[in-house]
């Protein structure tokens, strides 16, 4: 070749020997050819590509989080954000993706579907991988047992193994958890500012949340009043489902002042964990559309009741759920107390 | 002006005037003017504006239906379908829009939410049109007292009265029912064919149907082995849903032979019904997350459960799942019957 | 492990071994890590996957238009016309697909930019091979030099030879003429029927066009009267591009009477070719639009200008502009001669 | 009826009255009725509510930035930031939505095409007065004739004089011209630390861009050296388009340093403001393709080129090049010199 010697070229680099070359279809022999199988392979191969993708964006933030103290000076959680928003972005493109494979009719699937038989998604390590990294646990999955390697149309070992092994890592529900709780907005110091202004003669601690609550008592209808005792659960009792109640607290305030420049980040942090999950449940609504399209109600190649199985994936696997949940507990801006200067200071810029 | 006395002008055409002066924000007097209120305002407009839409293709396309004979060769089933599948992309625009509305913050609709009760988007009388020209009658609806008249938050009497109409006029699904138990391709004359061919000595009707239940059968692995019995009731006895047996004989005929002519746009008609269904479902499922999302637990400005009515409202609210359940009565290719070539012949062209 | 002895699992299913370690960005060693080249490098190989199930399509659809006679009574055309609308979904996500790259910013793409010299997306054979099999030309194509084997930042030998061997082969764009010239509706007997009821005292051929390029010229205001000497041409002398004048004769008869049954999966054909058209126009001017942002200025990797090659390759790869501008040569349905019953006969179905 | 009295009802506070009622095609006389002219009006004034609330948007975001003094700390810039990303969300929609348009087919757009003369969607008020409101000026418009209201088919009177005095008052970009000319992070106490840590011995002003234009003098290749004239010409005396020098050197510097924390949401302002440019080049390269589908090469019915007129504002109607092109002049975040401590502390958070 007249190509510069060892010159980089575009299909080297990108190693399309490989890719291009790892798609066998196993009804290729057939009289007809292997029909839309290959497009069966190559659109799962692109959502394994990209769930790779998200495994390493995945990473990188975790990686973020696991640092003693994330220092909001440092851009680390500008990267956290960043990186989480094109986790959005490539989940958007994934749900769009199930159009192509609508485009293969019930009687084309029926061509080859029976060669598949006893694998199936269900078997996407990469894609359980995603869900525990981001925090769902083994009991929290819907028919746990279906995982089982031991399982004919479960994991092999070594898969169900790092799935199990993503689990006891720290994960990004945890990782939000534990910073959260030690968001530093509430140091005693901090709070004593607030005291004086709004309640000079009282110096019991936790004034805010007194007012708070009874700002949002105020806010009930009348028969929402059981909210209530929910409010005193969550903020300051048990918490709600993984987030402890100082966990709760904190998510609470970043939403109800996320205009102080502080709460920027923080706030779209909390978004974009709430649009994963909407993606990751809308994903799977769409996947149970399909399913229920392809092969009506008989059940999957991988042995599970197929479209059922999937409903109770979308019922339970939803893994931000607390947060979600906040949108209970808010209450009108007018209804908020103005915080006072220099608590604002503080959580302002140095600068301006 | 200028320009000639009498021309017509964008405006004007589009009467303007009207469409944008009808947004008056019930916050506007509010210190910091209507903030959101204002996206919600607009974004309901467009639903409303493309709701209209939808309808006006879905008067016509049951017009075309309502005709005592569809004559495949005016063009009439290519136009219906032209229609229907417009009604896809629109459908597809409104599952997108719901982004936007995403762009509002809990805090955000706080706002100006108390302002709305008791009205709430479950009034809308052309969404609930477009539901029952398709075919979904009050009784298979969820909470269909919710809809009453009578209740504070549900509809005026004008509106109640005209969705009540709408399912007493021929909807679109009572109509492809009729279409489908008509077709001709079962007429005693062109069967005759197919049974002296395969089976010359025996010329009891039904030939074809008792082959291909044999064949299903086959198809069946041991564990769904009491599908057959399902077979019977769906294609012999009962039919399913609201469609009769022959209906249901008919679809399946369709789309097991749909590569003929004759059924290449009915095949589309099915896929499109399909089509529609799931974006519908998947509209109601985004707006459950948007919901969620949005007022967490709380209940509907209107007064139902909020996101546990969507939830009721998705599962039920499901128009065409007789075709969607075809899936399961299908079998490959390569095991159906070739027809007769008399019998294709007549599901073909005239000329070449 | 317990799973069945050589039972398929779906990792080895879809080659996950070889898809997913293929990735080994140049950047890796750095104190950071690879960045977002990792993005770069798997948004890539979910193109050429892609770029794959386009070319195995076009394959199969050029197989059916190879056959001496496409049997419209075969199933043929309805599955031509479906693998192209495939084609057209996967264009649009491969749209959709850009935005994911845009979370990438230009410093995050410096990083490692300059470590992919001389390679570029330009030398991706596998999107030349499409243009190539569509029917783009390599004396067609904008700076077609670039491209030579013996240019730095050209194509590998044998990939260049691939792309001309393709060019070689009958295009997609060579099929649908051939097919459109001897579509039959043109034949002499049928257009007597025409000639006889219109023209009783005259049977000099071509009638039909008569009529209706007089109807096209009485349709034309004062200032377009030129388009009269256009219609002459692309109809009755040169034809206009590639096409024929017979060709675009047919061409725009099945667009002027697609309600005919016979010519509605023609019209689809059209429709669809024009669609794909526009979805590799709408991708290369989102792919300009993201390299002004990514590089500026700049030259690209490859050596070519950057953005100003992409603006070449915009203007000159339009493949089917010829039924494109058919629209200009059309006049409402109203002014149309309706057809004779025993043409219409004719192109209808046999039944009913 | 037995709604609640003066209760808020849904069709009310929607005015659905006038939106639904304002939908008069000119062709609904014809036989078979209005057919694809009824979609033509409800896209369009789709489209224009959709710029209502751009224009609504735009406002606001105008209103913070005329501000004399935008305060980081006060929620101003997170709070136009959000808005402007909503207006991508919108600009994304309105992209999506030409797909809806493209189900008329050309036979069907001429129907009712003659009916619109010489009214056209070039007469958008709305859409003209988003461009003037973003920045573009009546000067730099493709065929800024057209627009006279002196023409036939150019605007009446009124909506002539609307958009020149959008365009005399600030426009966004007048307004983040100024603002990044004023940005404080070019303070001279601020650059001292500079000076003093990395030339110790030398007072004279602006080292940090001598070092700067040294170190993009070194990433340059052989052939591209000419940028450094360029480099020269943009940052210290001419600057680029609108932008002045400083402006140009602001902008830079938050694309450099964006991970600091000031910088953060400033970087966001800038990236919004360029995908707001590429979604409107976007949607005009989508139009583009549209009209040459509809109408091929004929004339617009407003009397412009039809497609001729639009590729000439898709070249010209760039609004925010300047920021784009700002990717020429960027180097790889490892050649950055890391500013000193004092400096980032001044444009970090006060706490932690």
């Amino acid at each position: 070749m007249t190509n510069e010697e060892n010159a980089l070229y575009y299909a080297d680099y990108l190693e399309l020997e490989k890719i291009l070359n790892s798609q066998h279809p196993k009804t290729a022999h057939l009289p007809n050819g292997a029909g839309d199988e290959m497009l069966f392979i190559v659109i799962h191969q692109a959502y394994e590509l990209w769930f790779k993708q998200i495994i390493y964006e995945l990473d990188l933030v975790n990686g973020i989080f696991t640092q003693d103290d994330i220092n909001d000076n440092s851009g680390d959680m500008s990267n956290a954000v960043h990186k989480l928003k094109r986790v959005v972005k490539i989940l958007e493109l994934l749900n769009k993706q199930v159009d192509i494979l609508e485009t293969m009719t019930p009687m084309d699937f029926l061509e080859f579907r029976n060669y598949l038989v006893p694998s199936s998604g269900f078997q996407s390590a990469q894609f359980r991988l995603i869900e525990a990294k981001l925090g769902l646990k083994m009991e929290q999955r819907y028919k746990a047992d279906y995982y089982k390697h031991t399982r004919k149309g479960g994991f092999i070992q070594s898969d169900f193994d790092a799935v199990n092994q993503a689990e006891a890592t720290s994960t990004l529900k945890d990782l939000v958890i534990k910073w959260a709780e030690r968001t530093p907005f509430f140091d005693a110091e901090l709070w004593k500012e607030y005291q004086s202004q709004y309640h000079p003669n009282d110096d019991s601690a936790d004034k805010f949340w007194l007012d708070y609550k009874r700002i949002y008592q105020d806010s009930l209808s009348a028969n929402e009043k059981g909210r209530l005792e929910d409010f005193e659960n969550v903020f300051f009792k048990e918490g709600r489902g993984e987030f402890s109640a100082p966990a709760m607290r904190a998510v609470l305030f970043i939403m109800l002042y996320r205009n102080l420049p502080i709460f920027q980040l923080p706030f779209e942090l909390l978004s974009v964990l709430i649009a994963i999950d909407e993606l990751l449940s809308n994903w799977r609504y769409k996947h149970i559309l399909m399913v229920r399209r392809m092969i009506g109600m008989r059940v999957g190649t991988g042995g599970t009741s197929g479209a059922g199985y999937l409903e109770g994936a979308l019922s339970q696997h939803y893994i931000f759920k607390e947060l979600t949940e906040i949108a209970t507990f808010l209450v009108e801006r007018s209804r908020l107390p103005e915080l006072p200067n220099a608590v604002k200071d503080k959580m302002s810029f140095n600068s301006r």
